[in-house]
């Protein structure tokens, strides 16, 4: 199969031309630009990418963005909802598309950015954690799906509507 | 929450204007018909629909495709591979999109189908794989990975080709 082509584990469509994935290793640099000719990728993680990884970027032309969170991990680390709009900010913005959004396993930093965007599109909240979840798996924190619950979107509501990004798509 | 909208369980988009999810229940519908704007359903199991999903299909105009498979459940029940052939002839037809594929869980028949996508893709049968078990937890079935590692694509791939319906997108 000489034409195989390799998504990141947890790869997966999330709306128009927005995706997520886990973090994107060399034998998906093919994919990334020749598939989903990615314009920009957004990283959800503080630490510096490798190098292969910027290389990367750079040699395929796609912006890269970087939003460092910390994870929701108990008791006393949070993501605060002012960089989660930031990011928000970021992926709705339709010269940015299409964007890969990637934290380190695509599970609970990308989750949490992912559920927001799900509140945006009006989903029920139970849908919204069935989707967190089936990526999540098997570790799924019930911190995330507070934080999707709670998380005020006031802020990006604004900023959306006043650069008529909204309604997304379904 | 007035305008909450309810997409089906494992619901997922899947390329371009092709969905998957479980079986839709009433609390779905406006999901499919005003966000999805769904144009064709295909249904996955051999069962008669019930008659709220008739009405329901009937109503907002979504043209009912049918092919009843029996799921590859041990030791002597397989899908034939024709039947997939038929039914990937019915979702790669532009005409018929946006298609939601589903059967009853949306585990196992679609997660077959999907798969079979996957592969006309050129994705790595890894990937393919991590697909199908998100999708089948908790009940991932080897028969089924067995069936689309198995699976002759050489008659969709010529049905394909001559409609130029190839390549699928990314």
């Amino acid at each position: 199969m000489t034409n195989e082509v390799v998504p990141p584990e947890n790869f997966s469509h999330v709306v128009g031309e927005i995706y997520r994935s886990s973090f994107p290793r060399v034998e998906n640099f093919y994919f990334l630009k020749h598939r989903l000719k990615l314009k920009s990728v957004l990283v959800l993680i503080p630490e510096e990418l490798p190098p292969e990884n910027e290389e990367f970027l750079q040699e395929a032309g796609i912006q890269l963005f970087q939003v460092g969170m910390s994870g929701n991990k108990e008791p006393f680390v949070n993501i605060p909802g002012d960089e989660l709009t930031r990011a928000m900010e970021i992926v709705l913005n339709p010269q940015h598309q299409p964007i890969l959004i990637h934290c380190n396993r695509g599970k609970h930093r990308t989750g949490c950015l992912i559920g927001c965007i799900r509140k945006l599109q009006n989903w029920s909240l139970t849908m919204i954690f069935d989707e967190y979840r089936r990526f999540a798996f098997p570790k799924a924190r019930a911190l995330d799906q507070q934080f999707i619950e709670m998380y005020n979107d006031s802020d990006i509501k604004r900023i959306a509507s006043a650069n008529n990004w909204l309604p997304i798509q379904w």
